[in-house]
């Protein structure tokens, strides 16, 4: 495997055939350097399923427009069949001289077909061409990231309820803050992820529309029947402007808009994860399924995984920028740095599925070590908010209450103790008539949990409620015909 | 003013009055180089308006839960509704030493209505106030934003109608391609923004949920009515989760991916006013009252009305990856760099709404010139895919009639001269048997494009639909009681 | 203090008085869209000392260039001089209809010194001028940041030598690797930032040159002197081409991706901060004077200072994009795009002036817990790869070695102990005939850190002498007349 | 050629040989979905070579310290050649279960040598070892990247001679501004590329040191010689600290930003090219070999390459999001999202490499059309600035001068004429006593560009003067041992 400078470099002296592609207003020849620039097809052979998959739909649509006859649109078919066969036994050769993916099925058609091959191009441009592809693809795509995603979902769930006992400290600024439990936190996650799902649905919704027919810009004269091909590739309907059809791409934008900001939420959960690995939190143990070692130090078991996700948030956060500074100050219609957006989305894909399938395994095989956990309630003083509210409830206005108690807590930092060790003398000196010795329950951190039992709160029926409901969502969304927005 | 450097750096050796952000816990002094960095009042203050609204709010929950009696609740009404009429009268004293808006307010509400002042923040955080409070802000925002759009949308689709008659090229790579209408050209531009019209109304269908009443991080223990209270404040309903609720900024992300996306569409239509307003295009002249001159060049007009517009969209493209880049690895619940969050937002609200606002105007006031429109359908032998599809409807391949006009185009050039001046005897050679003197018909610019008359073509018949049908949308949704999906 | 959308809002119906800004080329109105989004005085006045400094010289070069009388420049310079004091007074009235900090200025000398104030202009246009002050303005600003570096950097220095004997582990993945000192850590941090400085010393060298002289694009006919200009001003030269003087910024984007990296960076020293504070890890205590606390939690007390430097981080990423973005497929020369430089670059120097000053005061002040650090050697099996390198010693290919040495503390962490903690039999089992008794002293953690005695590396000697080179390194920078890299 | 997202999903249910990446703490087996986002072999491959000569360096250094004897290093050593030479020649099969290059090679290394092969890995560790192959393979694509820039500043000057005759205006907002001369503007060109040459320089120093000896983060025990070791990859020293060494990437960062901003400036002149080839401009004309047609329109001939390189741009940018991203508060020593490092700096490389290349052959064979260049300017007014100059000349202040030649324009584009074709009679309406009829001859574009003769003007023996210099510091440049700033 050669370095990546010469891998994709121009290949030489070769003399390509350039006819399909160069067409007769220029020579046959490309500088070698243009030729490196030029050619995408490393790249874009990757939509070479959509490709045949919208070549076959033209070729009966060209057959129902009477532009073709019935046997030539089957010699079509029957010639990209044979090409589809090719590619998935490996047999196919890619050529870069060919330019793209849809050059050298084109080309390979004519080879198989003889000259009707020329004929499958009527009334179509790479540029609807490509635009069809990419939404097919993209469709697909998001299909596959919002099927796995509803797996972590429910994962996470499922993780939830069976930790439901499990109490812990929350957190804000990684300070401990106020009692809580391990299921309210792992739920946090989960609501933060549903609405990743309902952008999913809204961008996918938003793309599913045809592009072909739309020709190069200028839409076409031959009477294609742009609805029917629209229905059979799953389309809602044919795209309104032939010009916005070819040289827009708000859709790969707005899906990896979505795609950015789910891998911003993975790497939340991962950011945790790696803190809650540490010797020092000791909170949660990856499977060593999921847990990867040094080269040099023997003793090490690494949180590589969630690491990982951290990485592929940034490289989401960059896929994203491409795309967007693409088509900044773009003039209509087509333009060929469009091409650049294909790395971008395939990668954005790539690497979202890597991280929802990994996320996933490492949440469903996880150790959460409950002991440490409820331990890091002993510390920390997290129910002095419970005592001030104990104040409020006497008639205390909040600022001062919070303010009694602020100082309460210096001085049992003073005394190198906790809150809840304090004498009961100490505390009625901070309010001598409404700090009586019964304020110290408001410092048991259990019954502070089951307190805070409003909508959204930690307490244990809200949480299984919250849960139960949520299970009950993704049910209904597995179960219909096309995904909605929960 | 001074230099942005002095302008935001520590205010000096004044002693703050720090007891209310500080409480009992810490000593009240800060250092100044801390004080600096950490005090965020002359940003925030922009959210008085919707701070006062939710407190109001607040203190009317407070007394249905019976935590506040009806008399205080009314005090703290009136003492707000005061603060709101200091605030806008110009009266009111921003202090940074009281950190952020949240803290002024309630100082200044103590001032004036004494200790029940400090009642105010019992069962709430600064954590949930500001996430209700930026909610409350994008929500408003939003809607201006899609008001202006719309307004935008609908000034296009009325330059399309009385544009309908002018032709002009349609173009790829910014060469000339096939000949279309100046109103075909305009509709790319509506129905491109029509997608962003719907990622803002999906945008703000996502972040309508009430964070108020998940507190700190851990909800609240006080008996609130978290759904009346949302109802109050327009939400549709209390957010699930209290870490989620405090600690997540995702709907501020998903709405700024929606305006960078928006800024990339106004700017690819600000590059075609640049574009065209040159000499050398002369399509379009701006109106004096959206032009502006030299200081040194005395002939100068100049469009920087669009330049500028272009240079908004890189800043929103800059905000959202503060946006993205701000969230991403961080854990749960909140974690002060959220305070980062609020540039960003506000200045991609104020750079949309200063492009939007602008940008209609400039396009409901520009000329755009017909001669020269329909003066460049003269060169570039734009008719050059009529000829070929001619062959076609004769049995041609397209790839072979493809090549044998790229033939007649490249003898064109040699010759200096267009497509349509070539002889008929030089089109025969080409072709023979097929190539007839008829065949110069195929290159008459006005005919070929009534020819593209499929859905989404340049016809004018095609246009007009489509023009009257987005009015049409655009009437029902503005009558509609919120905002939907078109 | 109104809204962000109002405040920046169009100004409404008042008439300007345009007259200088607009020429006589169009009418003296404008629209109030247009107005607010072409007007940028309320950002660019901070460059009003650099503008004046610019206009000084230029009058003196007119003057030297015999298109100024001596008596005219003089005047002209008394003129700006009273201009100075009146906006340092506070006097100053910016006028956002005079568009510009450039246009108040000049608008505001001619009301002072009559007439002759429209002669200041004279072979000069906004596009060097502008290009100038942000020279001067980035120059100095970055004079402030290289300032406030050295001391940050110095505060480092100076707490590894007062902590050189404090061990701790080094860690990988957060997790515990091998014993080191707190020192090495701290001198890791200070290397890292020596490279940002180098950065910014090269970025300021190659900043250094002076537009003036080369008009709007094309240079000027009057006979300036450009060198003598730009010596007054402290450059080292004019400019080459006066195309590139006025279109090109990068000079702005290499200085912020200086400062953006350098943001990188105190990100992750700010992200050790967080952890440290954690109870969990307990290393580090941030002195009270930069601590901040809840609002609602009595008890807490959190390190905002690192979170809102994380924050900044995530600002200057989204600064530098905003600039990056701007400035791609912009045709020369002067774009008014060129306008939205202006925020960035400032908010880019405050930023990063904000996090300087206060992570150094936070680092000058914090509370390393030694007991804490020390502790963490206890657990991890930190030796490992000692053990392993006792075996190697002995002649096992490392490889092998490694593999045992994981076989060993597989087995503690089966048995719930440390890998120093298993008995001499166990260990003589994993290789009888090299694992003798003395392996165990391969276990002990300060011996293994002094070993690691390679330049680099974390005994003693080594991190001292690091620690006295890089200071003397600085006392000389800050001796030299002019910064270079070190 | 399979679908992205299944090439790069994990590869199913085989049993890995993971033993050398495993060691013996963990099991042997690894979860699919984690290897599939584990293994880098894919990416990281391209280090081979730098991989290689980095191990034999490293078994030398191990000799020279004592660690192996000498027999034992020319083992390693001939094993690594013999694995060199099965790279080049294809036969090496890489094997995604072995993780990374870095394991594929030692593992093949063991099977060809036998145990000894086990010996390598010892003082080091795969955290040094890749931050030496990252340094290695920058440093020398970062020598390519210059090389290749240099040539185009060659092309570049040696058209700029070559058209020193040829007249052009000037342009600011792509409006007509100032008589110019194009070797002038690609004078611009050439001036803004050498800030990039100056930047590569300045990377390349500063990241020329060797991180080898710091082992995985806290150095070594072994008594290597860094220093030497360091001379033999020709680095200029040991890197000062092995936590800095082995977990920062700042180099990276630093270098994608040089290549980011020089990406930017080949968007620019890109977007020159773009424009300039339209039928409307018609200034330039790039050869056949550099452009490209299109697959339905027979008589297009693109300037794609122009558009790839502004695509090119947008990746470039996005490359450097995500380096800067995923840097940003990572807590030190090494974590493993570094490895999503690689394919952003591969790609930023192949990325630069490809525009470079294709943009100098683009120039270097392009048609300039100085009739085209010329025509240009006799409309525009293009000599309005010189008749105000005139003005000035006679004592009317530069403004009253400005609003006098802004009220001539204004008359000339009501009467439909040039400012040159007002009569006499209309000029001295404008002003009486000054306009005399000479007054006409300032406005003579050819006159006019030769007054413009100061430093940086486009005067042809200013701009001669340029080029001539600048090509003698290009022969030095590139005759001198190593790269320096110029």
């Amino acid at each position: 495997m050669p370095s990546p400078l010469r891998k994709e470099s121009p290949t030489g002296s070769q003399q390509p055939d350039m006819t399909v592609a160069r067409g007769g207003r220029l020579p046959e020849t490309v500088d070698e350097a243009m030729q490196g620039l030029n050619q995408s097809v490393e790249v874009d052979s990757a939509l070479w399923r959509v490709d045949i998959l919208g070549s076959k739909v033209h070729a009966r649509g060209l057959a129902r427009a009477g532009v073709l006859t019935e046997a030539e649109a089957n010699t079509l078919v029957r010639g990209l069949e044979q090409i589809e066969a090719e590619i998935e036994s490996g047999q196919f050769v890619w050529d870069p001289q060919r330019e793209d993916v849809h050059m050298n099925i084109e080309a390979r058609l004519t080879e198989i077909v003889g000259p009707v091959g020329g004929k499958l191009h009527t009334a179509r441009s790479r540029n609807d061409q490509v635009a069809t592809d990419l939404r097919l693809y993209t469709r697909s795509a998001v299909d596959d990231v919002i099927r796995a995603l509803v797996d972590l979902e429910r994962t996470i769930l499922s993780r939830a309820v069976s930790e439901i006992d499990t109490l812990m400290p929350s957190y804000t600024h990684l300070q401990r803050a106020q009692p809580s439990r391990l299921s309210h936190h792992l739920m946090a996650w989960h609501e933060m992820l549903s609405r990743d799902y309902n952008r999913l649905v809204s961008a996918r919704d938003g793309l599913n529309e045809s592009p072909l027919g739309a020709g190069a810009v200028a839409g076409s004269g031959y009477p294609l029947d742009r609805a029917w091909v629209a229905k059979e590739l799953g389309f809602e309907r044919p795209m309104r402007n032939s010009i916005d059809a070819t040289g827009s791409r708000d859709f790969l934008m707005e899906v990896v808009s979505a795609l950015a900001i789910l891998g911003v939420h993975l790497s939340r959960i991962s950011e945790e994860i790696v803190i809650w690995s540490t010797t020092e939190f000791g909170f949660l143990t990856l499977s060593d399924a999921f847990s990867t070692s040094s080269s040099m130090m023997p003793q090490k078991k690494n949180p590589d995984v969630a690491e990982l996700i951290r990485g592929k948030a940034a490289r989401l956060i960059g896929h994203l920028t491409a795309l967007l500074v693409l088509e900044k100050s773009l003039a209509f219609g087509y333009g060929r740095e469009l091409q650049e957006d294909k790395e971008p989305i395939f990668h954005a894909m790539r690497d979202t599925m890597l991280s929802l399938r990994a996320l996933t395994g490492a949440l469903a095989t996880c150790t959460f070590r409950r002991d440490r956990l409820e331990g890091a309630l002993e510390q920390g003083h997290v129910c002095a908010t419970d005592l001030a509210d104990y104040l409020v409830m006497s008639g205390v206005p909040f600022r001062e209450a919070h303010h009694i108690v602020g100082g309460l807590v210096r001085e049992a930092e003073t005394e190198g103790v906790q809150l809840s060790e304090l004498s009961v003398d100490v505390l009625a000196q901070a309010h001598p008539s409404l700090m009586r010795p019964e304020a110290r329950e408001a410092l048991d951190a259990r019954a502070a949990v089951e307190r805070r039992k409003l909508v959204g709160g930690p307490a244990k029926a809200c949480v299984l409620k919250e849960a139960e409901e949520a299970e009950r969502r993704w049910v209904v969304a597995l179960s219909a015909s096309s995904w909605r927005r929960i």
